[in-house]
């Protein structure tokens, strides 16, 4: 297998056409992501939008469906918040057997400060009606699907939130670390749903539909979807909240550690309150606690680091680490088959040499 | 390609293990289908049932859940009445490129008197709570499915019906053309949906669960699901009911007739009510009406029949039905390619050898 190609911005080329960029997650560094390293996945070519004749329609289930240009939106109120998105198929690249898809490692993962619009201030103002249930986001870029089992013709990227998620705390955002997007980001607007995976966080978001019965688009059905255990039956479910993981960035998964020397082990946590990390050197049978390095939130990571005295004889050695939620509990060490190519979330064993 | 094999019964073998039979549609003679010609459409082995031991359980979002014995069930008041079920994806041998599945060509489809109970009845006695939205059927039926996109592990054949459905005519039956039903068949009981594809009329039923959610298990998402137009996305709808379709009987596909003759050109037409028959000699520029032989109904199927003076000429000649509904709409000339592998209901060419 050939070593994959890397980018101007030094991120790993998981595809090239459309652009499935990776950020190399050993280069954690700050709180926030570098924009221009921040981790890139698209379904579709990165469509090209003219930021002057692009509207944003909220329409469907509402008593007052409107279109809002660019000047009058960036007008409105806006927040901003630091927020992590995470690629529901973020550390595919370790299941085995080996499973199509996009084979990130562990950098489809980011951290960035985007601000922009409530979108619950633009459903508000489009009221919807009673027996509203979800909304649609539904983005610019479309294309054909190569998948036999898709709908034929050109269909757009599009996915579903509950009314009351979108009410509660999703932005559409316009700026990114304090710049305007970059198309490859969503340019001009894009979602950003705190907690979910980042399939829900649509890019180059152009319609807002409110309906009135659950959404079965190819993107939470066909993609981005696992079978969620109901009662004796398992049943297809939309991929939504993230669940909680801990990644480490030094040392690098194949990397040499100097036999001897001390270390500083590094990583992040998200995907819920973290309440800590634990790192084991022994397959998981003991655990030693790190020290988070940021204030826990919901929706932002937590870096965390661990002092290690390397041990100074030669050989290969197996690190893993695990976050623990506010609620105690922790990430599995097995894979869960029924969540298919996504969610990957057991604790993942990183190997070393030391020499 | 070699000739499929066909069993004692002289059904076509289209799998052996478990057994997927096809009916010779050629061999299309009364109004109902004999028992050992009925097609037959398993997903997991034969369920073996001890009839002493069996148990019927309603449950779910019900007031009065129960389990209901056989000797119980025969006592409760019964009905009977003609209903045509066809597998959802018969005559899939037809399409191009080809697709996956049972390779069906026209006989998986059958006609045949059903007796038992309504599940109205029972779902009465239960008495769904308020917010009841869909009535899972879950069969005995199970196993691991051959699919990576599938859940992991033993599942159950099951699928939903509306409430609405489940109230208005579905019948649970214990007997078919007068007598006990078949173990291939469902024994010992089945439900019977009129007017929907065969894949809703359960076999081996064990279990009736009311649910206040759709249902989306494995056999009407990734299975048995096609994609519907609505508004400007395509979203993964469960397969309901039938759509209008007639099938020529003789002469066959591939067959010759005798040039010059007078031939009964005959078959069979369902999925609605059925208004006209027509049949076109000159690749669907012109068409002749058939004759019906049965009271068109909503939920059996009506046979019709056409002399036909067979050109003198020798060669290749294609004959082509179509239904006509009592709403004037006919079938297609072209495939919809997002009913995916299933509801083939665009006019077939059926060629034969004038010698």
């Amino acid at each position: 297998m050939s070593e994959p190609q890397t980018e101007a911005n030094g991120r790993i080329v998981r595809s090239a056409d459309p652009p499935n960029l990776e950020t190399p997650f050993s280069s954690l560094d700050g709180f926030i992501t570098p924009t221009k390293s921040f981790y890139v996945r698209t379904h579709f070519p990165v469509p090209s939008i003219d930021r002057s004749k692009w509207r944003l329609r909220v329409e469907g289930e509402v008593n007052h469906p409107f279109e809002i240009d660019y000047p009058e939106l960036v007008r409105l109120p806006n927040q901003a918040a630091p927020v992590t998105l995470e690629c529901a198929g973020n550390n595919r690249i370790f299941l085995e057997p080996k499973v199509k898809g996009v084979q990130w490692e562990l950098g489809a993962v980011g951290n960035a400060e985007w601000a922009g619009v409530l979108l619950g201030a633009l459903l508000k103002r489009a009221e919807p009606k009673r027996g509203a249930l979800e909304v649609i986001l539904e983005g610019a870029d479309q294309g054909e699907i190569a998948d036999s089992k898709a709908p034929a013709g050109q269909v757009h990227f599009a996915r579903s939130l509950p009314l009351a998620k979108a009410l509660e705390n999703v932005l559409l955002a316009y700026r990114m670390n304090g710049e305007e997007l970059l198309p490859e980001h969503g340019f001009p607007l894009r979602a950003i749903v705190p907690g979910w995976y980042a399939m829900a966080s649509v890019k180059w978001i152009q319609r807002i539909i409110v309906i009135d019965r659950p959404f079965n688009g190819y993107y939470q059905t066909l993609d981005y979807a696992y079978w969620r255990r109901r009662g004796e039956h398992s049943e297809l479910t939309p991929l939504g909240p993230m669940v909680l993981k801990a990644e480490i960035a030094q040392p690098a998964n194949g990397s040499i550690v100097t036999a001897g020397s001390t270390f500083r082990i590094h990583g992040a946590a998200w995907g819920g309150k973290v309440k800590d990390v634990e790192v084991s050197f022994d397959g998981g049978d003991s655990w030693r606690r790190a020290s988070l390095l940021d204030q826990p939130g919901e929706t932002a990571w937590c870096r965390w680091e661990l002092e290690w005295s390397v041990p100074s004889r030669p050989g290969e050695q197996t690190l893993m680490a695990r976050a623990v939620g506010d609620d105690g509990r922790t990430q599995p060490m097995q894979r869960d088959r029924d969540f298919g190519t996504y969610m990957i979330h057991h604790v993942l064993p990183i190997k070393v040499q030391l020499a």
